[in-house]
C-alpha cells in the first residue's frame, strides 16, 4: 500500500468521508488512490478558497471535518483566507496539501515554496510528512487535531513521494477531547451574579446558539432580568419560528457601547468578551464598558450544559417562545426591510441561511424572526469572500435542506467560481446576489475614519463601470439566474427556485 | 502631515506611480490621501490576485515597481499565488498592506491575522510601520528593496493608526544597486571553455533574454558553436521577425535531458542550473546531466554586458538574424500549430503576449518565430492564475501596445475577475482562451507519475458538466466575446480585436 492509499483509508476510518478538492501535479497519487479505495465524496473546485470555505460551510452543518485537498504552499495560499474564517468558526478542517517530493525541495524548482509557513497562521496543527510509512499516522492524528473542542484547522503537508511510495499503514482512528464541563467555581459565580439582581448580559456564542441552550438561556433571563446576545458573527444559529431569538452586538462602535452601556456583570458562554471589529480614531476597542466579565465557559468548554444547569439551579420555568406570525411577502421597491420581510415570509422550512449580505443585510437578522426555523451562518473572521463556498459546503453536507445566500457583490467576486461546483454537485442553493454596484461597505468606513472621499477614493470604491452582469456571470457558471428589479419579481423567482432542485441566482438590484 | 500622505508622498518621489489596489477598511487613509495628493494611477482590483499579478505584469514591461493595496492578512494572503510568481520573475513590488491599529491587535479581532507571517514565503524584505513618523522611512526602504537587482518583493505592513496618526515626513529616494559587473574570474573561465571547443549550452535568463544580449549570444554561438537555450519559463523575451530566436528547455523530464546529453559544460547567465519542475518517480531532478556548470552571471549580476564582452573577446563577428517569413493564417480545425500559425501570421508589431497557455500552447512558442517583433511573458512561478492579471498589468505599462494573452480554460479560472480591472481601464488586450474543458495538464502527469485514472480521478480534471461559457463569462465582467470554432473565425475576431481599442476575449474551442 502506498502513502496515499493509507491516507485515504485512515481519513475514511477517522470519519472524513468527503473532500472539497483543487487539485495539483503532486497529489495525483492521491487522486489515484481515490479511484482504488470506495467512500470518499470528492467535490471539486476551480479556487482554493472555494474548497476551504465549502469544508467550513461543511463543518458548521455535519459537525465534523471534511479534508481539503490543495496544491502546494500557492495552493494553500490561495485557501488560506476562508481558513482564516474557518478558524474563527472553530471549525474542524483536515487540510491535504501536495507538495514537492522530499528529495526535490531542495532544488527549489518554481513551485517550491514555504508551505508549513503558509499554513501556520491559520492551522492549530501542521505536520509534514518524511516518508510513506508515516501518512497514515499523521492523518489519523490531524482528524484528532480538528476534532478537538470545539473545532481546529489541521494541515497535513504531503512531499509527493511519501504518496507514491510504497510502505504505508493504515492508522486507527484516535479519540477527539470533547467539549469539557464547566468549572465548578464558574458555575457558582454566574449563579451568584445572576442572583445578584445587577444589570447582566449573558453572551452567548458557539454551540450555545443552537435551539436547546437558547430555550435555557431564555429560561435564565425571564427568572433573573439578564440580558441575552449573541457576538456580531456567529457560525451558526438556530432560529426562527418556534425557536428562541438571539439579538447580536451591532457591528457600529457607538451601538455596540450602548448594548453594554448599563451592565455591571457579562457572563460570557462559548463566548469572548467583545470587541471593535476594527480600530477608529477617539473609539474604545473593548465594547463592554465598565462591565465585569465573568467567563462560565470557554470555547472548548459545554457552555449548553451551563445553560441548562444553571436554569435549573435558578428554578427557572420554561418560557414560551415568543410569538412571530409569518408575514406577507413585501411588494413593491425593494429595501432592505422589505427583502426581510419576503424572506421571511418565503423561507422554506430547516433552510440554511448563508449571510454574507454586509450594509445591506444589516437588518436581514432581525427581520426574519418569524420565518420558518433555519440555521443562519455568518462570516465569522471578516475575510469576505467566503458565502458562495460556505453555502456549497453547507448544501453538501445538509441534503434535502434548501440552502439560501444572502451575497453581497463586493464579497462574492472573491470566490464566485464557487458557482460552478454548485452547478456540478446540482446542490440546491439559491444565491440571492445583492447587487449594488459598490463596496458600500467602504463608503461608510472612510467617513467612519474621519475622512472624506474625494473622486480617487470614490473610484476605487465603486464597482460600475462597467456594472457587473451577475445573470451572464452565473450562467456562464452554469447556474441559472435571473434578475429582481421589484420584490413581487423577487418572490415569484425566489419561490420558484425553492420549489426546484439545483442552484439559482437572484441579482437583487439593490443599487 | 499624517502616516498615509508621507507613504504616498514618499512613493510617488522614488518613482512609483501606479497602484494596484483591493483596499479594506484600514486602507482608508491611504486612499483619502490619494485625493489630496495628484500623481498616482489607481487600479482597481476585484481580488488581492489580481493585484499582484498585474504588479507582476507591469514590473515586467514598465522595469520599476508598481505598488500594490491589499487589506489585513487574508487580504495579502489572497495575493500570495501571484506574489511567488512575481518572486520567481525578478520583478520588482511593493506591497502595502493595511493592518488592525497597533493597540487594536492584542484585542484579535476577527479579522487579526499574522500578516507578516503571511508576507515572509514571499517578500525578499517585510516591514510593520511602529509609528506615523515612520512611514515615510519605511517606504522609501520597501522601494530600495524592491529596486535592487534584479528585482524583489518588498512588503510594508501599516498598521491603521500608523496612516491616520500626525507626524508623517516624505522621505528621500534611497540609492537601489544596479545589476552589479561579473567577476573577471568568471568571464576568463566561460572564454576558455568556450575556446576549448567542447560541447557547451549557454543558458540565457532574465534580463539576458532582451534583443540585444540575444543578439551577442548569437555571436557567441555562431563563433564557437554553443547552443543557446533559455530556462522554460521567463519573465520576458524579446523576439519575433529581424531578432534573435532561443529555444527553451522542455517541460517534459527526458525530453530536457535529452538537451543537455552532449554537453559537457553549462554556462549561466542570469539563470540557474535547470531543474525539473516536478520530481517524478525513478527520474532525476537535476537536467543537466554531466555537464559541468560554470555560473558566469548571477541574477543579480550584469548578464547582458558580459555577453557583449565574451563576443568581443572572442572577435565574433555579427550574424544575421534568421529568415523568418511571415506566414498566411491557418484555415480549417483548430489545432496547437494552426493556432500558431494564425498568431505568428496576424500578432501586431510590438505586441506583449502573455503566455498561460499550459498544455495546448506548448508548440506556440517555437511556432511563432515569424511573428511582428513582440514581447513574450510566461508564468514563472508555476502557481497557475496569473495570466489575466499578469496581462492587465502590462497593459497598464504598455500603452499603444496590444497585449494578446494565451489563456488556458483551467488556469484562468483563478482570478477571472482581472477581465473587469480590464474593461475598467479600457486596457488593449485580447484574450484568446483555449477552452478544452479539462485540468488537461493533470491528465498528463497522472500518466506521468504512472497512476491509472478510473472514474473519481478523471472526474477531478474535468471541467465540462456543466461547460464553462466563456463568452457569458466575459461580458459578465464587461468584456465584449465571442466564441471561435474554427480558424477563419478565429483569425477574423483576432484581427478585428487588434484593430480597436479596449479588451476582446476570444473563447477558442480546442476541447
Amino acid at each position: 500500500m502506498n502513502g496515499a492509499e493509507s491516507l485515504v483509508r485512515t481519513l475514511l476510518g477517522c470519519g472524513v468521508d468527503t473532500c472539497f478538492a483543487n487539485p495539483g501535479t503532486s497529489e495525483m497519487h492521491f487522486v489515484a488512490a481515490l479511484d482504488r479505495i470506495p467512500g470518499m465524496h470528492c467535490v471539486l473546485a476551480l479556487f482554493e478558497g472555494v474548497a476551504t470555505g465549502a469544508a467550513d460551510g461543511y463543518a458548521r452543518m455535519a459537525g465534523r471535518p471534511a479534508a481539503t485537498l490543495m496544491h502546494c504552499g500557492p495552493g494553500l495560499a490561495n485557501g488560506l483566507a476562508n481558513l482564516h474564517n474557518a478558524r474563527r468558526s472553530a471549525s474542524p478542517v483536515v487540510n491535504c496539501v501536495g507538495d514537492q517530493a522530499t528529495y526535490h525541495r531542495p532544488l527549489d524548482s518554481p513551485l517550491t515554496a514555504d508551505t508549513e509557513g503558509f499554513a501556520r497562521g491559520v492551522s492549530h496543527w501542521v505536520r509534514t510528512a518524511g516518508q510513506a510509512s508515516e501518512v497514515g499516522r499523521l492523518a489519523a492524528l490531524a482528524v484528532q487535531a480538528a476534532r478537538t473542542a470545539p473545532g481546529q484547522i489541521a494541515t497535513l503537508v504531503l512531499p509527493s513521494d511519501t504518496c507514491w511510495d510504497e510502505g504505508g499503514a493504515v492508522a486507527a482512528p484516535l479519540p477527539a477531547p470533547a467539549a469539557a464541563p464547566v468549572a465548578p467555581l464558574a458555575l457558582e459565580t454566574a449563579l451568584r451574579v445572576l442572583r445578584s439582581g445587577e444589570p447582566a448580559v449573558l453572551l452567548l456564542g458557539g454551540a450555545a446558539l443552537r435551539a436547546g441552550p437558547l430555550a435555557d438561556a431564555h429560561r435564565i433571563a425571564a427568572a433573573t432580568g439578564a440580558r441575552l446576545l449573541a457576538p456580531l458573527s456567529n457560525a451558526r444559529v438556530e432560529r426562527g419560528r418556534g425557536r428562541y431569538p438571539i439579538e447580536r452586538v451591532p457591528y457600529p462602535v457607538d451601538a455596540a457601547l450602548a448594548q453594554f452601556a448599563d451592565a455591571r456583570h457579562l457572563i460570557l458562554v462559548n463566548a469572548r468578551a467583545p470587541v471593535a471589529f476594527f480600530a477608529y480614531p477617539n473609539k474604545p476597542g473593548r465594547l463592554h464598558g465598565g462591565a465585569q466579565v465573568h467567563e462560565l465557559a470557554r470555547a472548548e468548554q459545554d457552555g449548553a450544559a451551563a445553560l441548562a444547569a444553571l436554569a435549573e439551579a435558578l428554578g427557572a420555568p420554561r418560557v414560551a417562545a415568543p410569538e412571530a406570525p409569518r408575514p406577507e411577502p413585501a411588494r413593491g421597491a425593494i429595501n432592505p426591510d422589505a427583502f426581510a420581510q419576503s424572506l421571511a415570509a418565503l423561507l422554506p422550512e430547516q433552510a440554511v441561511v448563508v449571510d454574507e449580505s454586509i450594509t445591506f443585510g444589516r437588518s436581514l437578522f432581525p427581520g426574519t424572526h418569524g420565518a420558518a426555523p433555519h440555521d443562519w451562518l455568518q462570516l465569522t473572521g471578516g475575510a469576505i469572500g467566503e458565502g458562495l463556498p460556505l453555502a456549497t459546503g453547507a448544501a453538501v453536507a445538509s441534503p434535502g435542506r434548501r440552502v439560501v445566500t444572502l451575497q453581497a457583490d463586493g464579497s462574492a467576486l472573491y470566490t464566485v467560481q464557487a458557482l460552478w461546483t454548485q452547478a456540478r454537485e446540482r446542490l440546491d442553493v439559491t444565491t440571492v446576489l445583492l447587487s449594488n454596484r459598490a463596496y458600500r461597505i467602504l463608503q461608510g468606513e472612510l467617513r467612519a475614519v474621519g475622512a472624506n472621499p474625494g473622486p480617487t477614493a470614490l473610484g476605487l470604491m465603486d464597482l460600475g463601470n462597467p456594472d457587473l452582469d451577475w445573470v451572464r456571470i452565473a450562467e456562464g457558471f452554469g447556474v441559472p439566474a435571473a434578475r429582481a428589479e421589484t420584490m413581487e419579481a423577487f418572490n415569484d423567482l425566489f419561490a420558484q427556485s425553492c420549489a426546484q432542485r439545483g442552484p439559482f441566482l437572484i441579482e437583487l438590484a439593490t443599487g
